[in-house]
C-alpha cells in the first residue's frame, strides 16, 4: 500500500498525519489551562508545524508546559526536520545524493564521498550548535539582566531561540517581542538567530568553510546579495514611514534598531517589536511584499524565496534587453530554473489573492488589506498579523489553516515531484549553475 | 538621424511628441472654458492617447466643442490607430507582413496575398463600419427617446462610440454612464461595444468570416474562451458582492444588468453606470484583478491580455502537472510565448506595486488600497476609479501619467522590440501554433 504512494503525496499525508497528531497532543487536558476549539488546535498545531507563528489563541495563557513543549516540537519537526525529511526522502528512492545537491556540494570532496548522511549530520550540528550557543547567551541574559529564575530562563531561551532559528515565531511571552523593544542585546541576537535561519543549510555550510576555502557558489552569493538587499531596504523603507508614525514616542537609536528588526522579522520569522496594527497601509503593502519573497531556499523559511525573486528579476532585465541568457555573476542560469521560478510567482500570487478574496467575502467587517497581510503571512509562514488572527470567523481560520499548509507543503511538494522529472533544457552558451527556486 | 533609432525607440518618441502636442492644443484658450494647469493637459493628452480615460478636470465642463474633438482624435489616434501604426513600423521595416500575422492569417488566402495594405484596409473598414453603426443607433435613440438635437445626438454619439469601441472611456456626460444605469439599449449597446473592441482585429476577422469558413484559429478560440469567463465570472461576483451593497435600491434585473456592466468596463473601457467608490472593497480587488488582466492583444484595450493569463494558468497547470508541453486546444503553445508571458505578468505587477508604494508615500491621506486601485486601472488604460483622480496631489498626477504612458507604450515597445528577435526555440512534439500575448 505504502510503496504505492509516490514521494510527493508522501509528504502531503505525513504532514497532515503530523498536524492531526499534533492538534489531538493540544487537546488532551493537560495540554491547556483553558478549553479550546477544535479549530483552534488545529490551527496551532498547522501553525507550529509550518513554523508560521500565527496564533487564534495566546501561547502564553492558554497552553501548559507540556503544550509549549508540543508546539517546540512540532515546530522543530517542521523547522530544521525538514531539511532532514526531505533528504530522507531522495534517500529511500535510492538516490544517495541528487544531482541538485552534486553540483551544489560538488566543490567539497568531502560532501561528495560521504552524501546525504553527512549532510544530515552537518544539518543537525549547526541547527545545534547555533540554537545551543544562543540558548546559552539568552539564559545568562535573562537572569542576569531580568533577574528570571535559571529554570524559567533556561525554559524560554529554549524554546526562544528554537522558535527564532526555525523561523516560526511562536513566543512565551504573549506580546511577541514588544516588551523588549528597546533592548539592543535581545532584538540583535534575534535577528541574528533569525538570518541565520532563513540562510539555509547550503549557504551555512560554504559560509563556514570560507576561511579556508575563499569560495562560494552562484547560489550562496545570489542568497547573500538578495538577503542583504532586502533586510537593508526593508529597514530604510519602514523607518522612513513608520518613525514619525507607529515608532513616534522612540529615539532615533531605538526606531532604527525597531526598524531593522522588522524587516528582518519579515523574513520570515513573525515576531514583532512594534505592533503591525499600528503601522500604515503602505508600511503593511511593504511588509506583505517583504514577506511574499521571504527567506532562502532550504531554509527554515518561507515564501517564495530570495533566489526566486533575483531569477525573476533577471530574466526580466534579460528579457527587455533581449538578451537569450540570464546572465549572474558571469554564470548563466538555466531557463528550467526560470521557468519554475516564474510558476511558482504566478502560483503564489494566485494563492494569496483567492484566499484573499474568500476571506472578505466570508467576514466582511475586516478590511481587504488585512487579510491580504494575514493570508501572505500565512502562505509565507511568517506569523506577522495587523491584530485580526484571534477575531476572524471559523471559516476564515479554516482558509487560513489551508494557505498555510499550501505555503510550506505545496512548495515542498512540487520540490519533491519537480526533482523526479527531466527539464527542459535549453540553449545556453556560458557555463550553467544550477541555483535553488522556491 | 532618424535612419538611427530602432523601432522601439520610434514608439517611446512617437507617443511623446503626440501627447505633447496634444497637450499644448488643449492649453490653447479656445479648447477651454476653465483654466488648466500644465499637469492637467499633459494628463489628458497621455489619457485621450493611451485611451485610458482617467481624467483629473471633468471632461464636459472643461473642455470645449474643439477641446471635445482633440480628445476625440486622441483616442482614435491611440485605439484603432495603434493597430494602424504597428502594421505601419513592419511596413517601414521592409518586412511586408511579419511571421505573426502570417501564421494567424495563413489560413486566409485574400490576406496572405495583399498582406499588410490589406490589414489595414480591413482594421479601418472594421472599426469605421462598427463605429458607424453604433453612432446611428444612438443618435436615433437619443432624438427619439431623449429628444436631443440632432446635431447634439450626433455629437455626442459620435465621442461616445469612439470612446467606447477604443476601449477609451471619457464621455460627456460628467458622470460617465450612471444617469443612464437603468437604460438597457444604451448599457448593453455600450457594452457590445466595449467587447467587440477588446477582441481584436484578428479575432474579428476571423469571426467575421467564420460563416464562411468554419475555422478559428487556436488565438482566437482562446480569446473567446477567456473574454466570456472573464465577463461571466466578473457578473457573478460583482452581482454577489454588490447587490445588498451599492445596488440596494435597484431592481433585480437592473442589477444583472449593472453587474454585466461592471464586468465588462473592466475590459478595459473605464466607463461606469455604478460609482465604484460606493463599492466594497472586495469588489474594488476583483475589478482590480479583472483591469490587470485586460483586453485582449491587437485591440485597443489595455491590460497583460486575457490570453496571456491563460498562457501563464496553463503553462502552471502543465509544470503541476509535469507535462513537457503546454497544451491548448489539442495545440502546444510555444515555450517562448509562456516565457514572454511570465515576463510581462511579473513587470506588470512590479510596475503597479511599485507606483503604489510610491503614490502612497506622495499623499498619505489617501488609503493604499485606491492607489492600488488607480495604478492597475492607469497601467492597464481602463480608466476607473474610485473617486480620486481629480484630488491626488500633482506629483502623484505624474506618477499616474508616467503609468498611463508606460501601460501603453512599454508594452507595445517590448512586443515591437521582441518581433526582432529569434525566439528561443524549444523541444516540443505536438504541431505548434502561435498566440499573441502582451
Ligand atoms: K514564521
Ligand atoms: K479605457
Amino acid at each position: 500500500m505504502e510503496s504505492r504512494l509516490s514521494p510527493p503525496q508522501k509528504v502531503v499525508i505525513g504532514y497532515l498525519l503530523i498536524i492531526i497528531i499534533g492538534a489531538l497532543l493540544l487537546l488532551l487536558p493537560w495540554s491547556r489551562h483553558t478549553s479550546v476549539s477544535v479549530t483552534d488546535a488545529v490551527f496551532t498545531s498547522t501553525s507550529a508545524l509550518c513554523v508560521t507563528g500565527l496564533s487564534t489563541v495566546t501561547t502564553a495563557t492558554t497552553w501548559t508546559s507540556f503544550g509549549d513543549f508540543v508546539i517546540a516540537l512540532l515546530m522543530q519537526v517542521g523547522g530544521a526536520g525538514m531539511t532532514l525529511v526531505t533528504t530522507g526522502i531522495y534517500l529511500v528512492l535510492g538516490r544517495k545524493i541528487t544531482l541538485r545537491d552534486r553540483v551544489l556540494i560538488a566543490e567539497d570532496r568531502n560532501f561528495g564521498v560521504h552524501g546525504a548522511v553527512r549532510l544530515i549530520r552537518s544539518i543537525l550540528i549547526f541547527s545545534l550548535s547555533i540554537e545551543g550557543a544562543a540558548v546559552v547567551l539568552f539564559t545568562l541574559y535573562f537572569c542576569l539582566v531580568y533577574h528570571y529564575t535559571w529554570l524559567r530562563a533556561l525554559g524560554i531561551s529554549a524554546f526562544h531561540s528554537v522558535s527564532a532559528f526555525n523561523n516560526a515565531g511562536f513566543d512565551l511571552w504573549g506580546n511577541s517581542l514588544e516588551g523588549y523593544h528597546n533592548d539592543p542585546f535581545i532584538v540583535i541576537l534575534t535577528s541574528l538567530l533569525i538570518i541565520f535561519g532563513g540562510l539555509g543549510f547550503i549557504v551555512l555550510t560554504e559560509l563556514y568553510s570560507y576561511p579556508r576555502k575563499r569560495r562560494l557558489s552562484l547560489h550562496s552569493r545570489i542568497v547573500l546579495f538578495m538577503t542583504g538587499l532586502l533586510l537593508l531596504l526593508g529597514m530604510v523603507l519602514i523607518f522612513v514611514l513608520e518613525s514619525n508614525n507607529s515608532m513616534k514616542p522612540l529615539s532615533w537609536g531605538t526606531k532604527l534598531l525597531n526598524a531593522w528588526f522588522t524587516s528582518v522579522t519579515t523574513r520570515t520569522a513573525g515576531f514583532d517589536t512594534i505592533p503591525i496594527g499600528n503601522m500604515s497601509d503602505v508600511t503593511w503593502f511593504v511588509i506583505i511584499i517583504l514577506m511574499f519573497i521571504g527567506a532562502s531556499p532550504g531554509s527554515t523559511g518561507g515564501g517564495i524565496k530570495t533566489t526566486t525573486f533575483y531569477a525573476l528579476v533577471k530574466a526580466t532585465l534579460a528579457s527587455l534587453k533581449g538578451d537569450e541568457e540570464v546572465e549572474a555573476y558571469g554564470r548563466s542560469i538555466p531557463w528550467t530554473i526560470i521557468r519554475r521560478s516564474m510558476m511558482l510567482f504566478f502560483l503564489a500570487t494566485s494563492i494569496v489573492v483567492i484566499g484573499t478574496i474568500i476571506d472578505s467575502i466570508l467576514d466582511p467587517r475586516t478590511s481587504l488589506l488585512r487579510f491580504l497581510f494575514e493570508e501572505t503571512s500565512a502562505f509565507g509562514t511568517v506569523g506577522l498579523s495587523t491584530g485580526i488572527t484571534g477575531f476572524v470567523t471559523t471559516p476564515v481560520k479554516w482558509v487560513l489553516i489551508f494557505t498555510m499548509y499550501v505555503g510550506r507543503v505545496g512548495i515542498l511538494t512540487i520540490l519533491v515531484g519537480m526533482l523526479h522529472r527531466k527539464g527542459l533544457m535549453s540553449r545556453v552558451k556560458r557555463v550553467q549553475e544550477r541555483i535553488f527556486i522556491g
